[in-house]
This record gives C-alpha cells, sequence and structure tokens, in this order.
C-alpha cells in the first residue's frame, strides 16, 4: 500500500494565503488585526518562539504585539495585563505564553483571557464549547489534526477513532473534536492496558504521546488514517557511523507508513499546520469581534 | 453470578444527611444556602419539578427560590435576571430549568450563570474545567455516576469504560470523567457500527441513549459493572393481561443483570442520586464562596 503523505508545510501555505487575504479584507474595511502575546519570564526557547511567531504574523499582515514580564510578576498584576488586553479595543487576539512560573496558576490566567479573544482556544468556556460541540475558537493542535483529517478524504462520522495520549492541549481537545464529529472514539493512555488491541480497531489513529517511534507496525490496522502529533529530537548514527540529531515522530513512519492509506510526517505534518491555525484562529476572532454586538 | 445492586435511592438519602449536616454548619457559621431556579413559561411539567425541587431543598434546610417568568421572555431580559441573581450575595446556587423557549439560545443562558453558582455544572467553563480535571462544580448526572461506580467498588483508573450515548448532559459529561479518573474511554453513540464490538470490551459500561432495553445480554461481557441512565416510560401487559405503565432502563435488566457484577435499577439508581447531587453542588457552591476572596 502507498500511503498519502499529508503536506502539513503545503497546506500552511494555503492557509497563511487565505489568512493574509481575509487580514486585507479587514483592514480595508477599516479593521486591523492584531494579536498580543505575553511572555513571563526570558527563557531563551519562549523569546525564540515569540520571534518566529512574530515573523508569521507579519507574513500575514497580522500586528504582532509582545508583552514581555519578568519571571518573578505576581499573579495579580498578571491578571491585570490580561484584564488590560481584553479590555483594548485595538487587540483582536491574546495569547500566554507557556511555561508560567510555577508560583503562577496557569489555569486561572488562561480562563482570564476573553474567549472571543482567545486564540489558542484554551480558556475552559472555549474548551467547554468546542464539547457542546460549539466551540468559538477552538485549540490549534486539534483544529490542525483536523485539517490533515479533512484533507486526507477522511470522514470521521461512524468511523472509529483512536486517541493515543491524553494531555490537556492535544490528545483531549482532539478527542472532543472527533466526538463532535460523530466518530466512535477510544480515547487511551499511559494507563491503558493492551494498548495494540485498541489500536488494531483504529480507522483514524491520532498519536501524541510524546515518545519517539513508540508506535510500531503491530498497533497499525491495514488502511488506516494515521497522525502523529509527536515531535522528539532523537540523537541516532546515520547510515555513514556519524552521530546526528534528528527530529522524529511518536510513529514509527518507514514501518507504520505502509500500512497506512495516509500518515503525516514528522516534521513537515501536524506542526506546520498547528501555526497557521493559530493565524488562522487570529483572524477569526478579529471577525467575529467585528460581526457581533457586543 | 449474582450481581450487587446499586441502591441510588438509598446512597441518595445518605448523601441528603450530609448534605443537611453541612448547610446546618454554614448557617452556624452565619452564612445561608440558597438557590435560585429560574423557570421559564408555565410548562406543567417544569412547575411540577420545581415544587419537588423545592421539598427536596426544604428537607435539607436549603433556602429555594423560584424565579418564573412567561414564556415570552426576551433573551436580554432573561440574561439579565441571571445578572442580578450572579450579582446577588445572598443567592448561593443558580440554575435554569430545561427546555427554554425555541427564541432563546439555551447555551448562551448557561453560560452566563456565574461558573462559581452554577450548581447544574453546565456552564461551558465549568465543563472545560472538567475537561481539564479540576472542576468547579461537576454536572449532577455525572456526579451520580460517579458516585455509583465508587461505591460499587470499580476503581476506573486502567480499565476499559465504554459510555453509550453522547448527549450534552449525559454521555459527554460522564466520558469526561471517566477519562479524568484514567480509564481508557470509549464514546458509543448511534452512528457507532458493531456496538456489541465494544460494549463487550467494557469492564464499565454507562448508558445513556432513552431507548427502553436497548442494551441486551449480547452487549455485556461477564463481570461487567453496569450504570443505566435511562429513564423510560412503556406500557405493557403484565403476567395477568392487563396493560400497565412501567418505567424501565435503557438496559434491559433482567437478562442483563446475571452478567454483571454490579447494576443499577430503575428505577432507584442513578435517578434519585442525580438529584441528590445537586442539592450536594449547591451546598459545596456556597461553601467555596465562602472560603474564597472574590
Amino acid at each position: 500500500m502507498t500511503p498519502t503523505i499529508l503536506d502539513g508545510a503545503a497546506y500552511a501555505a494555503e492557509i497563511r494565503q487565505d489568512v493574509a487575504q481575509q487580514v486585507r479584507a479587514l483592514r480595508a474595511g477599516g479593521r486591523d488585526v492584531c494579536l498580543a502575546a505575553v511572555l513571563v519570564g526570558s527563557d531563551p526557547a519562549g523569546r525564540q518562539y515569540a520571534g518566529s511567531q512574530a515573523r508569521q504574523c507579519e507574513q500575514v499582515g497580522i500586528s504582532y504585539r509582545l508583552v514581555e514580564r519578568p519571571a518573578d510578576i505576581s499573579q495579580d498584576a498578571l491578571l491585570a495585563i490580561l484584564d488590560e488586553l481584553n479590555a483594548d479595543p485595538t487587540v483582536t487576539g491574546v495569547m500566554l505564553h507557556m511555561p508560567l512560573p510555577a508560583h503562577i496558576d496557569a489555569a486561572i490566567a488562561q480562563w482570564r483571557i476573553d474567549p472571543y479573544k482567545d486564540v489558542e482556544g484554551v480558556n475552559p468556556a472555549n474548551i467547554g464549547l468546542l464539547f457542546y460541540g460549539e466551540p468559538i475558537i477552538a485549540p490549534c493542535t486539534a483544529l490542525a489534526v483536523n485539517e490533515l483529517i479533512r484533507r486526507s478524504g477522511f470522514v470521521a462520522e461512524g468511523r472509529n477513532a483512536v486517541v493515543v495520549g491524553q494531555s490537556r492541549i492535544v490528545g483531549k481537545p482532539i478527542t472532543m473534536f472527533l466526538l463532535a464529529q460523530n466518530a466512535t472514539v477510544t480515547a487511551c493512555h499511559k494507563l491503558t492496558r493492551d494498548l495494540p488491541a485498541h489500536t488494531n480497531q483504529a480507522d483514524l489513529l491520532v498519536v501524541g504521546v510524546g515518545i519517539p517511534r513508540f508506535i510500531n507496525a503491530e498497533h497499525v490496522r491495514r488502511g488506516a488514517v494515521v497522525i502523529d502529533v509527536g515531535i522528539n529530537s532523537v540523537v541516532e548514527r546515520g547510515p555513514d557511523g556519524v552521530e546526528q540529531r534528528r527530529t522524529v515522530g511518536d510513529v514509527y513512519f518507514e514501518r507504520v507508513a505502509p500500512l497506512c492509506a495516509a500518515i503525516t510526517p514528522v516534521p513537515g505534518g501536524v506542526g506546520p499546520l498547528t501555526v497557521a491555525m493559530l493565524l488562522r484562529n487570529t483572524v477569526e476572532a478579529a471577525r467575529k469581534q467585528g460581526s457581533m454586538a457586543r
């Protein structure tokens, strides 16, 4: 079986084009799209990610405002910043970079973001609405997975979907998303007994566990669609015997791909599409704010 | 196999006693527990339910305030009432009777209830927090199912749980609840193909579909714990040939019970416990409001 390789990078490019067009249209109507990102602490990785985000926003015409605060900021002061951004009519989207320092309750902070500006879709109210099947804004990774499924031609309704890994930001939202599409969904995780018995029932297998090549051929039913959310860095010897760093997924691609109808590569699958979904959420949040009497 | 019959009515009586004691303790500390219920339209069934609710509250010492409005109330006027109740410090719990007239968006109205006063646990923010595994207040039916599971001695962690029926107020919250307990959860519904293949893997089977005796012996694995959320009224001939009205569950009790380790009866299982959980949520909401600086 020659699987369809789901090219997340190419789909992301299309979505960025579409977002850029929508931003231009909004701007022509006198509305700006502005994402404010709050970064607490001067973690170099966080800075780097924020820098990449700024460039991505710039590419599609979204104004980007980075609000940096030191790691010792109090929770109340952070909440006050979020309140200001919520109230600021020139800000149409708000996101909070993770991780936060240990003295801040991340759930309380995320909850403070106005659900209509919550471009990551992580506010409990948005999660609750996703659960109710009517999200205002859905979590980016779940949207990315969903877009890949859609582009594979797979129709989830009535099919068996198995989601391996039940983290708050990946597995659980994806489980809800698939349930909203009327798949029969089995949610597996590290306490699941006899994982292959479950995954071998899967017409659609979504994996986000953070373990390199965790899913092997024994886990996969022939003809399945496999979406790999994992992004793991491993060091291994190449054919020339030299050690090199590689990025691999949670799925053992070389062994699983021959069994699949469609599969995502890592890198180049879910990752780039997740970033594109943040941009799409940002422009959609701006449109919704513009179109409603609030 | 002689199953344990999970006596919801008896457990509910224990919970009511415990709630009554907590209400007395709060009152001794100068805090009243008051549930305000909003009933829109003069539907006799709704009135009857509200009356039963008032009696139940009275029994455990919870003050009950029924706010009745005509069916033609505007959505804005209804939201204004909820805002008033949210702001009223003498009201510690708020609930909205369903169904609402068609011109009112039920999701928007439920969302308006302060998550700390939302004693039914239906506000999207509470659902989102349940999803995150940290509910302030969880939905009553899911709590009732959970209590029955706990009393059966079943430990969900790592076990296979199958939830048949994925309604917003029953199946979906229960699915989330079991996931928060680290069960491997399969969510089934009317579009599921080959239902028995799924249900026969279930160590725990929860059913809420609203179809009399939908689950039969062929669906159930020997030794399973079965929780029946259905309450259906059927008319059938008794042994004497006379037609009579009976209340039956979604599980064919007589045929399924002999296979089970434990099972809920209908009536007398989930139903009475759901009402008791509303009372418990009401007193817990009052306690949380008293204990926090808001």
